[in-house]
Formats: structure tokens, C-alpha cells, sequence
């Protein structure tokens, strides 16, 4: 069955401010199709415009001590808690892309603490899962614990805003029911020829 | 005791871009003091000029469907189901002051079920609360409850973007251990003479 | 909207038993009001007597390892962990006179944990909570925890005490639905001249 | 093993007031044994005239609408949702002999849904269990559907009282660690000759 | 009240397979009666000689680290997690004639922490529990601490087992509500003559 | 990195007893490979052979009213509430295929109450989903609603026994961290050519 991508209107894209609709473009442009959740947001440009911006100043950003396919694994893992399909096949894609490998994105989604990953990034998603889940149980002790793993402050900070951030986005993705594009399943689990 | 106003590095005012401080100025010239949240996210410019942009959007609104007081109580219903105090005390305060009623915050901080509040409140603040805190439960048929208490279009996706965004803010309130300054506890509680 | 005393009936101050109005009187003329909770509890004049009198022995009661402020935050915490509106607030205020904080009762309501408290009381609230939401987990090692804190045994008793009669308070209050009385809500939040 | 009768002091019986003494006297008189609650309250003369007037004045009474053994099973249901052996044992013994029903506690206490029990019991033990560990979730409603199944104003205040009086009792057994008593096991099990 | 024996249909003994026909047999000889799953599953030859299979595997077995009345505990505490009453009253009449002890099943389907074992069979129950309820929590160091109690790797794979499988027989008990037979109700409670 | 088949020992298969080795080859095979779980119970015949005996009767097995795509897909939603990855990612496999949508198993295991998937599994899943995370909360109305949507009582045992199945499948692989063999994670995902 094909499913609508949001509960809410969804305008053409012609209609939209042109900033964003350059976005819009360029986005297509390098993706090859242009992601539901912003086809969903566009009929709030402003939001759109704050939503976007905030997730790349997190995103789009590598440091020693927490890589892109670091922080799209803890996308992963807590919008996994958050039963938030969009967010887990999307960036699960991206995981999967960024870690160069297969396995992962299923591996962190299903059970992240069988997951395949280093002492790190254990610690890493044990407080993300559980600023996701249960925020006022998150202590000074857990962030102490990341940095003692030789994470930065910046680091630290981008941990907690990246659970934050997607807080907000699966709840969005849950209260539109935007469904991931068809192209994201399989991204990142064939070996490229 | 005094608490800092962040677990993170709070940079001096006239350090931040330009744009960021003439905000943070007529947001202290309005309110005679600048909320905690401001300074705790001005290390983060790109983030905190998004996250105010995304606040405004939502919360500076008024319609026939969902008041300003509405919004306010939102947030102080789900921030109370995170366990948020910053978001609790302050927009508790902004509650009082836009219901022009002193016991109206605490009333559904603690519990909104018994709060006295009309029906169609009582259905927003239901499927709010369940989104923040068991969003994969929200389902079509409780989007359409609100329809059904004369919520436009607008008003409902304004229900699930303000439980979303407080979902991050929330969050990030935890993450860098924030406290609500020390005006906002009184605000609104005391009738001006 | 004005609210009820109770969802079960009222009965005219007059019609008591001598003691419960000799009571109930000296309660008023000390605090200038009669809290609701007397007014509702006075249709079950034998449950009423034995709930004071239960009270009365746990909460007016100052030692060095407990003071009546230390019972009122753990009444405080435990109230809002149960979502009590009357117990929080009519505690709220009886803490925020005896700690003589005016910020402290919401700040214990809302996220102990992260409340301006010493050592000491992290512990009380941490095993309090404990005791009131999942009260099988509570072990020896808890109670031993608190000893090393300096409480007596008659100290870790009232702990255990104060927690068990409000999981009755609280529940009493949600069953007849009691508001709290409206001078309840400003009491010890303003300085006095 | 032996166990002992609490985690705190247990005073000799000769040295209890007079009041509490014959209270005692006349109880293990009647039953053959003085039940351990008793003895684990007595070094707290107050609080244990406090906690038995209560109990007395909510268990020790018949109605058409709620009997001696409803009452004792709302508390066997409720004690067990807090995984109170004390409560469960003593309070199932006195359930199988008011009801006259060797099996009934051990069915209510593990699985009271598929208890063979009436239509008003179940709605009586449903909205108990609710008000033991969810109490905010408790409406009008709910009191409501009490009075359909027959129950007067003052039934339906017992039921609420019933289990906020053992919300009491269960936490002060789980706090001082208090062992059933080897007697009530076996209690209302075997058939009298 | 009679309650019937299961949902689904129960047909007659005479016209199961030979095998099962015979094993039924020799368990009613053996006991006296036949408990009620086997006539439950009967309608499902395969489906039931499977399940009798694993049973026997895991149970019928004696270790120096877990004792057969060590096994029928694990089955107490994990199906009182579940709410099975089949399982508590069946297998709580096994524990009791297996540690020759009247009260052991009642205290650890109440609550096993408190229960008189020795440190081996808390550290048991306390990860048999986890892994009934909460079984992606179970970690390596979990099992480790099983083995430095003294259990062989082939016991420490008999408790994960033993709660697998009655995790499977207590939601098929609840499925079809199978009641436990009368008989098993007083067994090892009355000292033998 | 490489994980082990399990935390317990993996015998040589060419010491397996006769049935169970011509059982392995056969799925070997058939699959071009032994799916993990066999190899894992191996070390345990008698067990391997029930615990297959009776997944086969449940599994292999198409009905009007429940296809073996939609009894893969029951073991996809509840062993995801159990965050089990083996079976998530075995059994997703499985239902791509016997489904031919390669979507579907990401759909159910993430988020099955948005999976687009008819009324009827819609009805299946709700109460699948509940047998396995709240087992007494299941009512007879909960099996009625599935008769009500065509399930025979044959299909509507099955939906209880499959559940229960891998409610114990489940557990076992968490106790044994059986990892999915990386076959499965791309089966049914890739149109064949």
C-alpha cells in the first residue's frame, strides 16, 4: 500500500520560500530523491528553516572523539526507543553508509548493548538511550564517564543535543506519520560493484 | 546554593555574534532579566539562534483553537511528565501571567487529570502527555479527537510541534543541568496592585 | 472554576464529634483557614481521628538527623512522584516555611535529584522515592545507607513512616479528588516585611 | 531460617502501655498467636494505636455492597501488586476464611483478571489495583461504575480507604522487613472436621 | 465457581495418540490426577509432546549447583513475574515438596528478594527476573556471576532455559486460562502423617 | 568484529546424534547455510529436538485465516518488544519473502501500529504484542476480537503459540547472544534479477 507522507498538507514544492526550495533542490540533487520529512515540514517554512539548521550544526560534523557514523548511531539507537520508523530507516541508512557496514544499523536499532562496538560507544549510547528515555535520571556522573572516554566538551554537548534534537524529530515523524522513502531500506546493505 | 547556570562553558554576552546579543538584549529589557536557557545555548550560536527561531514559531501565536495560555499549559504539562524544571517554572510562569489564574500552573504540573480546565483542554493535554512520553501510542484516531474540539489543521499540528520541540528542550534542560532563574518562580502568582 | 472539598460529602462543622471540631478549630484559628484534607477526612470521624494522630506523631517532630523541613521535602517528593496536587502543594508550603527557601518545594517536586541539598537528603529522597514507587526494591542496604548518614533508627523509621502514610495520604486525596486550599499555593513564596 | 519480626527494635510486651498491652492480649487470645505487625508497631505506641483504629474501622465491617471478604480481598489484590508477603499471607489466610474458599486468595493474589469472582468484584478490584499503583489515573468515572454495581457512597470510600490504608501498610512491612507469621500460611486451607 | 480446564477444545483421552494417551497415564498414576496443561495441550499432539520434552530436559535433573527444588524456585519467581497462576500453584506445590519447606513458594512468588536463601539462589532469582521481564538487560557479566557462585556452564545455561521455557508455558497458560487443578492447591503444606 | 555463535560451548557438527545432524544438513541445505539457533542448541539434542519439533508445528503451516507471512510477521513484532536481534533479523528475512514486500519486516518491527498492513493483523499484532510484554492484561474480549476477524480456534491458538514460542526463543538468544547469521540481514530485500 502507498502511504501519504504526512498527516498534514503537503505543499508543491513551487510554492515554497526560495531558500528553501533551493535546499529542497540541492538536496534532491545529491540524494537522488528529496527525504519525506521535508516534503512534511515544508508547509511550515519557519520551523522548516530552525529544524534543518539545527540538525546539520550537529550532524554535519567530525571530531575525534565522536564521528558522523558516531552520531548517526545514536540517532539510531534512541529513535529505535522511541519506536520511530522514519529515523530509524533514514539514518539507520546513513549509519550504515558512514560505519561502512552493513550490519550495524540493525545491530544498534534491535540491541544496541550486544552491538558490536567499542567501550566508547557503549558508554556513548547507554546515556543516550537513557536521556531519551528517562531524561532526569541522566547524572553528572554519566557525563563525567564520556569524558573520561576522551570526549571533548563539544562532544559531550553534541551527544545530548543530538538525543534532544531527535526527540523532537520522532515525535514529529510519530505525530505526522511520515513514512521513510522507499530508497532508504536498502542503502549502505549492498557492496558497491 | 547557588547553581551555575550550565554544566558547560557560558561565554560573556558581548562575545556573540551580533545578531544573537541584540536578542539577548531585548529579551532582558522586556523581561528585566535573561532566562538561563539563553545564556546556557549561546555557546552554540547556529543551535540556539534555531532553537529560539522554532520557539517563536510556536509559542507567539494566538488563534481561536489554542490560545497562548493553551500553548503555555503544553508545555508545562509535558515538561512536568519529564521531570523539567527550567521548562516547568518558567513557562509555569508565562501560564499564570497568560491565564491571568495563579494556581492554573501547578495545578496541571501535578496533575492534569483533576485540573480545571474545559473538555477540549483535557483532550489536548491527554494525547500531549502521550506523545511526550509514549509517542509510537498516538494514533489518527486521537488527532482527530482535537478536530472534533475545533482545532484547525494548524492548531493540531501547533499540539504535536510544541510537545516536540519541549521534547528536545526538555532534554537539553537535563543534559547541561539548567535551573529556572530565580524571578520566574513568583511570576504571575501575586496579584499586581 | 471553584472545585469541591471532595467527591464524598461534607458534613457541616457543627454536626462533629467534640474532639474533631475542638480540633479542626485550633487548626483554623493557628493557620486562619482549615486545610481541605480536614474537611473531607470529617465524615469518617474514626478514620480522621487515627489519620491526625498518625500525622501528627510522624511530622511534628524535629531531631538532628531528620528536621521538620527534612519530613516535608520527603513528603514533598513523594507526593509529586504519586502526582498528588493536594500533598505537594499544602507540603510544598509547609517546607518552603520550615527550610525558610521559597524555591525548594518546586524543586524537589520536579527533579529532586538535581535539588540544592546535601549528601545527606540526596539519600533520604533517593530510597524515599524508592520506597513510595516500587517499594519491593527497597533493601537493607538502603536503610544501612542512611545510618551512615547519621540517622538514628528512630530517624530511618520516620523515613520509612512518612513515606508510607502519604502512599495512604495521597491516595485518600485522589479518590475524593481534595483541592488544595487556595492560601496553600503563596505561602512561604513571598518574604515577609 | 528463622527470620526476624523487624528490622528495628521489637520492646518486650510487658513494657508496652497499658492500652496497647490488652489490645495485644486480647488479639493472641483470639487468634492463638499475636500477629508480627503488632509486635514490629509497639515501639511506636502512637503510630500503632493509630494504624489498628484505622484498620478496625475500615475491615471490621459488613455491608450489602462490600463484605468482610471483598475487603479482604481488595487488600490480598492490592498487597500483591506491591509484592507484600506480609499482607498477601495474613490478609489471604482471613480472605479464604471469610469467603470459605480455600483457593480464592491465591487466585487474586497472582491473577486477578481470570479470578472466579462476580461482576462488581471485578470492577471493585480493577479500579483498586489502579488506585495502588497508578493513582493519578483514577477518575470519576471509575467511582462511577462502583455505584452502577451497587455500591453506596460509603462502600465506595471504604474501597478507596481500604487501599490506601494498606498503600500504608504494604510499605511499612517492605521498610521493616516484616515476616508473616508461620500460622497464617496454612490458615482457612484445610477443611475443618 | 467451575472454571473449565482451557478456551480451546479438550478432547477426550481415549483418542490421543498412543504416546501421549500413555504418558498421561503414567502422570495421573504417578500423581494421582492429571494436571490440567496436559489435557490443555492435548489438542496439539505435536505441539504438546515437544513441550513435555524440553520440560522433562530441564526439570527432572538434579546438579550440585541447582538442586530439582532449586529449578521449580526459578519457575516460581519468573511466573509470578508473569502473573501465571497455572505455573505459581503447580510448580509452588513442586518447591514445597522439593525443599521439604511449607512457606518457600509463597515467599518467592511474593517477593523473592526478601525470601530466606542463601546468596547463590538470590543471585539466581535476581537475574532469572531480569530475564523473564527485561531480557535484552541481561549481560555477560550476569552469567559470570552465576558461575562464581558455583554453577557449571551446564547449569548456568539450565537457568536461562528454565525461564525461557516458562516464559513460553506461562503465556500459554494465560492464553488459553488454564486453571491449576484443586489438588495442588494444599500439597506440601500439611505435614505428612 | 566477529562474535561467537554463543556464550555456551558449539560442538563439532559430525558429533551431533545421527537425527539432528541429517536435520542440520537438510536446512543447510536448503538455506546455503545453518542458521545460527541450530548450532547454538546443538549442545543440548534433547532440547534442539523439541524446540524445533515445535517451532515447525507452528511456523510451517499456511491457513486462510493466518498466512505464514503473517505468522512471521507476529514473530518480528513481538520478539522486537523483546529486542531480540536474531529473531528481528532471521524472521524479518522470512517475511520479506513469504510477504514479497521488502519493507514489511522494518514496518512491523520498528512500528506495527503504522505498518500498512490490513484490520485484521492490525488486530493480530495488538494482542500478539500484548500476550508478549503483559501477559495477564490478555482477555477472553482479546481472543473474541480475533475470531471476529476470521481466525478459526485453530488460528487463534496459534497466534498465542507463536507468541509463546518465541517468548522463550527470545530469552534464549539474549542468554546466549546468538548472534543473526549475516545471510539474513539482506535476504528479501533485493529484487530477484
Amino acid at each position: 500500500m502507498t502511504q501519504p507522507i504526512s498527516r498534514f498538507p503537503v505543499p508543491p514544492r513551487d510554492g515554497l520560500p526560495d531558500d528553501l526550495r533551493e535546499r529542497f533542490d540541492a538536496v534532491e540533487e545529491r540524494s537522488g530523491f528529496l527525504p519525506n520529512v521535508f516534503a512534511a515540514l515544508s508547509w511550515r517554512p519557519a520551523e522548516a528553516a530552525a529544524f534543518f539548521a539545527m540538525h546539520d550544526a550537529l550532524m554535519d560534523k567530525e571530531t575525534a572523539g565522536l564521528s558522523k557514523a558516531d552520531r548517526e548511531l545514536i540517532v539510531v539507537a534512541t529513535s529505535a526507543a522511541n519506536d520511530c520508523l522514519y529515523c530509524v530507516v533514514a539514518h539507520g541508512a546513513s549509519a550504515r553508509i558512514r560505519a561502512r557496514d552493513p550490519h550495524i544499523a540493525d545491530q544498534v536499532a534491535v540491541d544496541w548493548r550486544k552491538a558490536p562496538l567499542d567501550e566508547r560507544m557503549h558508554a556513548v549510547l547507554e546515556v543516550a538511550v537513557r536521556l531519551a528515555t528517562d531524561p532526569a535520571a541522566v547524572t553528572a556522573a554519566d557525563l563525567d564517564r564520556l569524558r573520561q572516554h576522551g570526549l571533548t566538551e563539544d562532544d559531550v554537548w553534541d551527544v545530548g543535543a543530538i538525543v534532544s534534537f531527535f526527540a523532537l524529530s520522532n515525535r514529529l515523524s510519530h505525530w505526522a506519520a511520515i513514512p521513510p522513502n522507499a530508497e532508504f531500506f536498502l542503502m549502505g546493505r549492498v557492496p558497491r560493484a
